[in-house]
């Protein structure tokens, strides 16, 4: 596979650019006879969508999506179910500045190096539409997990120095970051805009929380179910860490510490973050990742150009000064697919004869 | 895939548990006429073996491995070669006490919850052991990618609380810390010694620097260079989270701060860790794991039974205070594997036709 | 993967139902900077298309192309190629006296019996329809193939009991039959009118000959170049064999007739068909597969509805009595994306070293 | 993948060589609390063993079979089952005058073209012994449908000339040929020990009927039943063609003469061999092979050397001049596995609610 492919069983095949005429998404390996409507994913979709608020970028696409396969009478037939978006608003003049340079911490050196050719417009297929395919391929996952009594739920914890401390899930898609803290929320909104005001951008961590995953979910020994939620989140652009329950802190702790210890009433605490051999405890699936500063900045850089030269860049545009609370719903569609194909692995084989 | 093989087009698919006859490895995918000789593959495997030092375990494997297939006449074939190691000095009576029990932080329940059986026997498939064959395949990796020119290289940054500050690439092999700064082995050192004094275990964070990857290495969008070694490394026994260059600290940067720029002469900094967009940008790729405290330990701790009884449970038996040590040739080993089957691909599509 | 993906590294993903909004295919892992127009694969498209001659189908369908992503400026960028076509000219109601028959030949009671749910207008997606996506995916294929002088070419060499003798590939395009002899022509067209006067429909067979495939193309042992093509091939709707070379002659002779001699020339012959152990040799790819008379006829047949009760079934609509000249743009489409796939497999892996 | 992995979920990943090590097999997927012992597998290996009758070759291998991972107490884990053949009575020697000749009908030259190097004793990598590790495999594949009340059962129908008529299936392993018809068994012995005597091989049809596959098996559009088992099939050394049903008859038939009619009784006749658009339809799966005479035969035949000098060439040593009832068992082993994947596939995908 040349990439565009994630998952196993339950698979999203994404594509599309930018700037050209769509993206989309092929899902394959959809069980059948789930309900299914554009009203759902387009809902899913306008949590990504731009324009949102002030910590957002100003661009404002509409982002309508449409089903074009699988889906008869309003529901999935078991055949792949393609879902598209148009492009529109595409400002693609916007970029003929940069066509021929290579823009500080974005991906047009690398591409242009692997491949010989690149779309150079709003950054071709590197861009982060592309994961407009992945949020419509979530949300196939979702429906079919909500289900099975899955939720996944994704918040921003911190920006910049400022932590969330309370975790008020309610609270998330009520404030314009995401967060899970209302006493947060204002800190991290000025810091957001005063780098917004510089024409600077911010980094953040995202928290997901995943409840409900049944024991033995995971498949030893590659495919542990922290294994492949770690490579869903990493491809995800602008995320350069994850970290499952304690994380990092586990270099600090003993091992007396750190063992979650079980009682005939379940576990004492979640240190591990849910998995134990990469397989489901039946805990609360609990990881972190962090979001780099969005690269896209009017702030001067040197950079270079197609022949080597030396320049100073600006990447002007309508960007994201904090891309965080914009990945949050692509990172529980990306831990949706992740989580739904290792179950039917998981029924596949290890409960083939519960069947 | 049932999770038991990893790589796409360069695949290690492992078998064995820790008390079977034997634990190995099949590589497929591997480039014919490659020298390649047990003598080299042993020289990678005593790298992690037990019984190295005060450190490490005391028990003392040889781990003896031989190649069944894909070498003629000293070189590789083009045909799947198979690795196996014996087990030998296996007490499995050790493991009578545990037979019922659920260890607390070892995936003994998980396991017996996936599949409704389980070897038990010194944590069977779910046993450090497996990762013999993983370091067999990453010595057949890196004999290729040392053709290219590409190097990898893990060592202990940090245990408990004493962090490496010099980066002594030279001196990594010289120490039982494996740590790269001759100035900190002192108090690692004194720090695990601690802990296994108590029947305890420590936690640690592992480097792994990786040089001379092309530019182009990675495929958009899922299969990035950096999500598949996340993977790859996540799925190590004990590995809790992964970062990239600057990592968890870009939370606290600006989008100037962090975007790396660039002068005619290279980049003027790496906080990207190597790649851009997920596609290795020429600069050093350098990541950090965790690596947790190992669950085997005679500090007493709360468990239950197969039957649901609690039980207060220690792991008797002959264990590392800290793997970190030997985690190091096993993270080499599965970053040599991930980088050469991207470098496959990358060669298999995007330079097709510059063959 | 549930089965709408065919290839390894070059890989096709076709969604869509006959009757639904579209049909298309995504491709990946296709080599940047191939030119690509949608001329060019309307092309292609056109040879397949219904409503050619007296001999298929008159539904007049337009089956207009369009690429939606992975092509820049008129030339492919190495990312996913999506290319689709909007159903149009769609009868639904033709369909609905069949909504709850199982009509004989159909796939309609296997759908349903799988998925419990499905499209029946038109087959949905059993319908031959779905081939679109794969003549388009196959264009592709062949402009990379042309690339390195490799031709396919598919021909009807048997219609009932009427055989092609000579073998003219220039006549092929020029017969409404796609028969590669002028002399048969006649009477192949005639069987092939008769039973279309009685609303019956005949078999076929088709034969392929690729040339120019380089001597290593084949990855053993289960990704011979000969098992995979006929996986290709009896994937496509209405195939139900194939034989290579000799093919099933090959029963009745001895292996001192059978063995191809080699002479400094070259080969004597080509009992084999173009492989030695599944690897391509550099002689010809040639061979046969069986296209059985198509299902839908006005015949009176006996089937059963969805409720168990015998049903005498005709299938109105307007349909092909023979699909054979239909079927060959298909197969030369499947063989390009399997010789293209193996032959990128062969470069990533056989040939690593001499890039 | 590089080809030596056959399946999806349920996978089989072979290695080794005619005259290096052992021979053997991987299984992943395999469900877990299945019995499995040495005992049972033997018995499927020693069909296919060397030695067996006269018209077989006289090589005596033991081929002792091992298992080294995945079984506890005599039940699969669910973990990798590895199984190993250690090869002996290695006459390697025999090979050094073929060591710089490539062999008419053999795979000297495409291997060695392919990787540039290759191991010449015993045909290597290309040898029939490799298919030791799929009859194990299959084993393990019955032993699982076996449960699912499924049967596999190949026989010889055609030798040259001489066809099986009658359909007794417990004759076929009563007698040498592996034929179903005890009233042509004499004349098909005698046809190929006249072979035999003249040092010559000849050909053979196998056919294999599936019984009591599930409704609903088989992956549209590109994994059918039909299209993996052709696969499967045709990955067999000296497999020339495969047909389903009525197979190249088709050709010869009209659509109301081939569609299968249904009553509320069943099917009244198989026309399509088991499959309705590649879905099990609940009929028998029916197919038929055609496998070439053995290209080892001590009748002089031109060849070419490694340096392109015509050479005349005898492959001494002691061969099968008919390999048909040997190939039986790989067939069935092969067709199991190909059941038994798509099987899970379908149990995965399609039936995950009914779960």
């Amino acid at each position: 596979m040349a990439g565009n492919t994630f998952g196993n069983i339950f698979t999203i095949t994404t594509f599309g650019e930018s700037h050209g005429k769509a993206v989309g998404v092929v899902i394959d390996g959809c069980p059948p006879n789930i309900e299914l409507s554009t009203e759902y994913v387009q809902k899913e979709l306008d949590r990504r969508r731009p324009g949102q608020s002030e910590v957002s970028t100003p661009r404002d696409e509409s982002d309508t999506v449409d089903i074009y396969s699988g889906v008869f009478e309003g529901r999935t037939t078991g055949t792949p179910v393609m879902m598209m978006v148009f492009n529109k608003n595409q400002m693609s003049k916007d970029y003929d500045a940069v066509k021929n340079l290579f823009r500080p911490g974005h991906a047009d050196f690398t591409y242009f190096s692997k491949y010989g050719i690149r779309d150079h417009r709003g950054g071709g297929r590197s861009s982060a539409r592309e994961t407009i395919g992945r949020v419509c391929g979530g949300a196939v996952a979702k429906a079919v997990l909500s289900q099975l009594g899955i939720s996944i739920t994704g918040y921003v914890i911190q920006v910049g120095p400022h932590k969330a401390v309370k975790k008020d899930f309610d609270y998330i898609e009520k404030n314009i970051i995401r967060t899970c803290d209302p006493d947060a929320v204002q800190a991290m909104t000025d810091y957001i805009l005063d780098a917004k005001q510089d024409g600077d951008s911010v980094g953040a961590i995202v928290e997901v929380t995943v409840k409900g995953v049944p024991v033995g979910v995971g498949e030893p020994v590659f495919d542990r179910l922290n294994a492949n939620l770690a490579k869903a989140i990493m491809s995800i652009p602008a995320v350069k860490g994850i970290e499952f329950g304690s994380g990092f802190q586990a270099a600090l702790m003993r091992g007396s510490e750190h063992n979650d210890e079980v009682t005939k009433y379940g576990f004492l605490s979640n240190n591990a973050g849910g998995t134990l051999g990469g397989i489901a405890s039946g805990q609360d699936i609990v990881f972190r990742f962090v979001v780099k500063p969005a690269s896209s900045i009017t702030v001067p850089k040197q950079g270079i150009d197609l022949y080597g030269n030396e320049k100073t860049i600006i990447t002007e545009g309508r960007h994201d000064p904090c891309v965080a609370p914009r990945v949050v719903p692509v990172a529980e569609a990306m831990s949706a697919v992740t989580v739904l194909d290792l179950i039917m692995s998981d029924r596949a084989v290890a409960k083939f004869f519960t069947k």
